[in-house]
């Protein structure tokens, strides 16, 4: 395998195995949207439940959120997103096809075997680049003019009428946090330092073509804005801190430090409300790509919302004082590292047996074992009413405990490799030996490795090889 | 308390204790969206942990799955929605406002002092009623003429040009099930009856005017599709299996039977797609309401994105025999269950002593213990280093194990009335005695009564107590 067909082959096996589909199929699916299968959404819930737990539950001072889509669309207009949450866009004039304007003149250098970098030039800029090098579609005709195209996707509130009517899906899920900011400090009177989080979907109208769930019209995101006294406290050190942690959580989500990079935002790229931002960034076959990110918001946000909407967003000290606080944002893609962490654990190798290499391959998902949809399989090895009844008991017994399968259909092989391939951790087989010793065999996913435990340690032996 | 108000003390004590806030709320908010605070968020997560416990881990033939809100408009074309999902609407000529038209025209006989049901009829029909009466708006307008209007919420997909990009955001969530029905035939293979189950959030464009969480813009759903051959299986018997298990939930969480109803759909009223279906509906002081329901969809679905996707979506038998499956769909509003979960729990009551009644009241929220978003508050009863320290252990030990608040400042009045209000069932108190016999003070949240439980011991009596 080469690292150019990798993600093919986990496109592939992710629909073969029930991770995610292209969405809505039968119908010709839809551009860069996709759909959880069972696997996926357990994946999904894992990664998702092991933040929660880090950021959420293992920190007093940082309370969860869950916020609207659709909210006042004052909100977006005040946060610049109306006016800067933009792509600049050209349109092939026969076939209506569009394309971001930065990529069609990168590819086109490229291809002469030359590097441009036009990040943070305007629509007009683009468009004179284009029309200078007469750059053609890929379809070989004329472009329109470049305009900007702004990628918050657009509604309209039907219980309102006329022009008041449009609205906005949410383009990130910070805002609703600084929407909820005063809600969280008037009923929780939460004391500063303290964060605010929230897990949940965000919509870009974006017009690149993603890499399979790493970038789609809607994705999952997980993020909290970290409230603090600017003269207190010192921006860096809370940075670093943060940064710390959220480069933890992503090797607890099985990326190995060599798999990544932090990557700082250099002065043009910086978004119009951040004096500080770093991209953690997995290193793919074709280069490295944000995965998460923390950024210094400063107190642009609130100090904007409080300018807007005329509410005051102070905090208040118990001796009166008043201060708008700053903030800092760790910023997770959960739909993006569903790739990342398919991609990461990936593995095609050839079967070690005990007397080397046997010439026969597998697929292998090395997932970290905490995030593994199924922790162990249960097969009774015979078709026998007793061992089925044992296997199905022990089934019983455990699944309370771990996501469990039983399976007494198809054979061993085809067992180990769908588990495997799924990247169940443990494959626990019950033979007539069983009925004797009251042992089954477990098999490691990684090493292959076969080893007698006794039914009643079983769910010992689980837990210890998972938290190991 | 009488009822009338009960709602709008329900919707203050959702928003002094950080459960649920009005939307966007420093910019006027958005009609009928609302934001969940932390405790909200927790109760809505433990309800839909508890759902995906029933339904998806303790059936090994239910998958869960995750699909997109926004998904090729074909199949809202193909499902009927874009045709038959309306509300017929007028407005007032005068100021925009839009109204429903059977709520004008009944809202009209009522204050008459007439009862008149329209459900069924047509804009053409409920249009001249409204003329023939000379039906006005609630501010003394002329009204336009009665029309259909789609309550799908559309956007449009910036990647695609033209009369092509318009999108819907999804209805209901049931379409997304169909969607890939077809993908977990071939990925899971899985043998008939099956379901597929999803949470996730709907959008509905509706006019109507809801109660608090009851009826909103945008709305968590969760709802599976059970899949079965009718040749082999009579639908009642599982329409009436489904109905046990729909009302089995609603029991747990907290929803005694003498506070809801079945009510069977009349003919007229039955969706395009449903031979049978149920709602079990919640008494609330202002009648019954739809909460959860079951319904019968025959192979309407499936059959029909058979036959407008031209993809086969036949269930083949290992003897090569093939049917279209029919569905039993049970569903369950989410959101809308935070209301009726709220309603039902919250209490005003007087404060029973040891010689009787004290004349003291107390708000109290006797949620489901297994659904409180905190089980237990620890508390140290005196500023005393020593207390606060072993109360921290305890704090410390037991978080991990329980949602747990530990709170050192304030009195111990206060902290029993916010745990009362958040409906904590345990707070325990830590004190001088503590140092001494090793046990703590543990209030029970319904009974009010104390008892002194070693601290070793607390663990057990904890978790004793919330599974009673």
């Amino acid at each position: 395998m080469n690292d150019d067909n990798k993600l093919e082959k986990v496109v592939a096996m992710s629909k073969r195995r029930g991770f995610i589909f292209p969405s809505s199929e039968i119908y010709g699916g839809l551009a860069n949207t996709y759909d959880f299968g069972p696997y996926g959404t357990m994946l999904k819930e894992n990664i998702r439940q092991l933040w929660i737990k880090k950021f959420v539950n293992e920190n007093d001072n940082i309370h969860q959120i869950d916020s609207s889509v659709i909210i006042n669309p004052a909100v977006w207009e005040a946060s610049g997103h109306v006016s800067n949450f933009a792509d600049v866009m050209v349109e092939d004039i026969e076939n209506k096809k569009r394309y971001r304007a930065d990529h069609i003149i990168e590819d086109y250098y490229e291809k002469k075997g030359e590097e441009i970098k036009v990040d943070g030039k305007s629509a007009e800029e683009l468009d004179e680049i284009i029309k200078s090098q007469e750059i053609k579609s890929p379809d070989g005709n004329k472009f329109t003019d470049a305009k900007k195209y702004n990628t918050l996707f657009e509604t309209e509130i039907g219980i309102i009428s006329g022009s008041k009517n449009k609205a906005y899906l949410r383009g990130e899920i910070a805002q609703g946090i600084f929407m909820n900011y005063k809600n969280i400090i008037d009923s929780i009177h939460p004391k500063l330092p303290f964060g605010i989080a929230q897990t949940g979907k965000a919509f870009r109208n974006e017009i690149t073509a993603g890499k399979f769930t790493f970038r789609t019209l809607e994705f999952d995101l997980m993020e909290f804005e970290y409230f603090f006294d600017n003269n207190k406290e010192d921006w860096n050190e809370l940075f670093e801190y943060w940064k710390t942690q959220v480069e933890e959580f992503a090797i607890s989500i099985g990326i190995n430090t060599d798999s990544f990079r932090w990557r700082a935002h250099e002065e043009f790229e910086l978004s119009h409300y951040s004096s500080r931002t770093e991209d953690l960034e997995y290193i793919f076959p074709w280069g490295p790509k944000e995965l998460f990110a923390i950024a210094y918001r400063t107190d642009f946000d609130l100090k904007n919302h409080q300018e807007k909407s005329g509410k005051s967003l102070e905090y208040v000290y118990p001796d009166g004082s008043k201060i708008i606080p700053h903030v800092i944002e760790p910023t997770f893609g959960l739909s993006r590292a569903i790739t990342v962490v398919l991609m990461n654990a990936y593995h095609e190798e050839e079967i070690q047996g005990e007397n080397g290499l046997t010439g026969k391959s597998r697929v292998v998902l090395k997932l970290a074992k905490n995030l593994a949809p199924i922790k162990l399989s249960i097969f009774p090895l015979q078709k026998d009413e007793k061992i089925q009844s044992i296997a199905k008991d022990i089934y019983n017994n455990i699944r309370e405990k771990f996501s469990a399968e039983y399976q007494d259909s198809g054979n061993i092989g085809k067992m180990y490799r769908k588990q495997d391939e799924i990247g169940t951790p443990y494959c626990v087989t019950v033979d007539y030996e069983t009925i004797e010793d009251k042992k089954v065999t477990v098999r490691d996913r990684d090493t292959m490795k076969q080893e007698r435990v006794e039914i009643d340690k079983l769910e010992d032996y689980i837990t210890k090889g998972l938290t190991q």
